[in-house]
């Protein structure tokens, strides 16, 4: 499954890369640099590099979300910046919390500026962000607001959800679907929706495109858990086998230990902890769960939560290109070559 | 010089602790333990401490305000509470970063609680600041808001200048003023201020109280640094001398180093790093930022802080009483026997 990149999620970025740059510039040079840095925009000692890497699908959602409603994408603006500052700033402490050393190929931004940089760019970065929509001073920018401000604490507290699994010896899904609406459901349903709260749209308009974005992350999430243990490195930016060898309870083992079966008890032991896995454990884990069905449910699980996406979309009005720009970057974003 | 807690900082005291308690029943059960272990409210296992310590100043600071314009200390909770959220968030976050293992004589929330926890909790903490104050929804209720967005950068940009210094070997005053305007007055500022600016105050009265709370805010970051070159430990809950040993370009050793004379040489060695300090060593150098009069020009500098304070009082209508409370409590907060 390939897909290309739809016109709608690459219209606005010249437009997003100007104001996000401009609001980047309101930080101290020090953590200008480290988010510069993170994003993909320059190198270690602040030289440019070529166009960064990154899909930019949360402002392209929360224009998209303006656009929708009959606005212009620039109505979104300070909604799509806040959206991907948000997004940056979760990153930055993510990897650090997490230990990874690695994203998109090069260094993180903790392993090359040091710990204290790399924390006080996320918090500097969180504060940009509610400052920018905190500025749009009309009713309009209270309900963005709110959007935002929800969209962090469910964030954080997903975030809480998975630091505590990793203490944990089993997880239910239910209880992973409640860890990652948090951790990537909300916020992508804030850039889905604050675009169109910004353009003054009705309630059930901004919830519609709220509960699309939420059924949305989800989507992403499993595919990103799909791609930590089966994908290939080179796409990834990650080692084979990242999730497993981290022993995360990502989505396909805790659908595998669910459904129950043979190597249950090998795979639950392992996720509890204990020595380094050799690689050939780890494929035999690997194994064990694909095996038990979790690759085979994890990916029906997908194709279900797209399918709600597309069903929030289809009770509210939106401009028609648009909607159909919104369901083809959904598809898009959850291919990933899985 | 030695000071009794004025009524005025603990009146309003246990009105705060129930709604800061509640604030934090807001929070991820997980980020709840770290944050209130942070307080000293109760052990790594949850386990309630007898009344934690902490003066509760920036609250106290915020309630006043609110009585100071003749309104009831209940309207100021929100920014209260706030305030001190946005307090903790930064210490947690500062602990890390500056690697610092005790703070009142316990272990720092991340050695306790591990990187990840401590990270995150400072995040929750920060987010649930901003949700507290966007909720009360009035005019007033937006001017604290932005009072509060503006603390939140400014401490931010303060503590990056911080993390600056460390990679510089000098330091003009003003510089060290300008990042201590942030690290310390900001917050400061904001707390002395949002209480009065939710009861609804003219906006020079609002100012006016920000201004004192920022010049308190130097005046006491000032005294910090002298308690954290000549400070009992006993007191400090910190080693003796433990800024000199962390090479830190604290008040009265940029004040000595600025004004010139011997030794300059050998302390300008000394701060732009090398080999671990014996404590003979440290104790020269001590004396040497002494010599070089240190000590007398910052506690010169914390008298006229003081005066500014005062004089940013007198210029605005205050309740009597709340006048002389602000007084005390910011005599109090700087007596701190240096």
């Amino acid at each position: 499954m390939t897909a290309v990149l739809p016109p709608g999620v690459t219209r606005g970025r010249e437009a997003f890369r100007v104001a996000m740059s401009a609001a980047l510039d309101r930080l101290h040079p020090r953590l200008r640099l480290v988010s510069a840095y993170h994003r993909g925009w320059v190198d270690v000692d602040g030289t440019p590099l070529p166009e960064g890497g990154g899909k930019l699908l949360r402002p392209a959602l929360a224009m998209l979300g303006a656009e929708g409603v009959g606005a212009d994408a620039e109505v979104a603006m300070p909604g799509a910046v806040a959206s991907e500052l948000v997004h940056d700033f979760s990153l930055l402490h993510d990897d650090l919390m997490d230990g990874d050393t690695e994203r998109r190929h090069r260094p993180t931004a903790w392993v090359a500026f040091g710990m204290g940089p790399a924390v006080l760019a996320g918090d500097g970065l969180l504060s940009l962000a509610t400052d920018l929509v905190q500025e749009v001073d009309t009713p309009a920018g209270r309900h963005a607001e709110r959007i935002l401000a929800r969209a962090v604490a469910r964030l954080v507290h997903g975030q809480a959800d998975d630091l505590e699994f990793e203490s944990r010896g089993d997880v239910t899904f239910a209880e992973y679907l409640t860890m990652a609406s948090g951790k990537t459901g909300a916020l992508l349903a804030c850039s889905a929706s604050i675009g169109a709260a910004l353009a003054g749209a009705p309630d059930r308009t901004v919830e519609g495109l709220a509960a699309f974005g939420e059924q949305l992350g989800l989507a992403f999430q499993l595919v990103d858990d799909l791609l930590g243990l089966w994908g290939d490195p080179q796409v990834t930016g990650k080692p084979v086998l990242s999730d497993l060898r981290a022993r995360k309870k990502s989505a396909p083992v805790v659908m595998a230990l669910e459904g129950g079966g043979p190597g249950t008890d090998r795979l639950r032991a392992y996720l509890a902890g204990g020595d380094e896995p050799n690689e050939q454990a780890l494929r035999e884990l690997a194994e064990i769960v694909t095996t038990l069905g979790g690759a085979e449910r994890v990916s029906a699980e997908v194709e279900r939560r797209l399918a709600l996406a597309d069903a929030a979309l289809a009770g509210i009005p939106l401009v028609d290109t648009v909607r159909a720009d919104l369901l083809a970057a959904a598809r898009y974003v959850t291919a990933r070559d899985r």
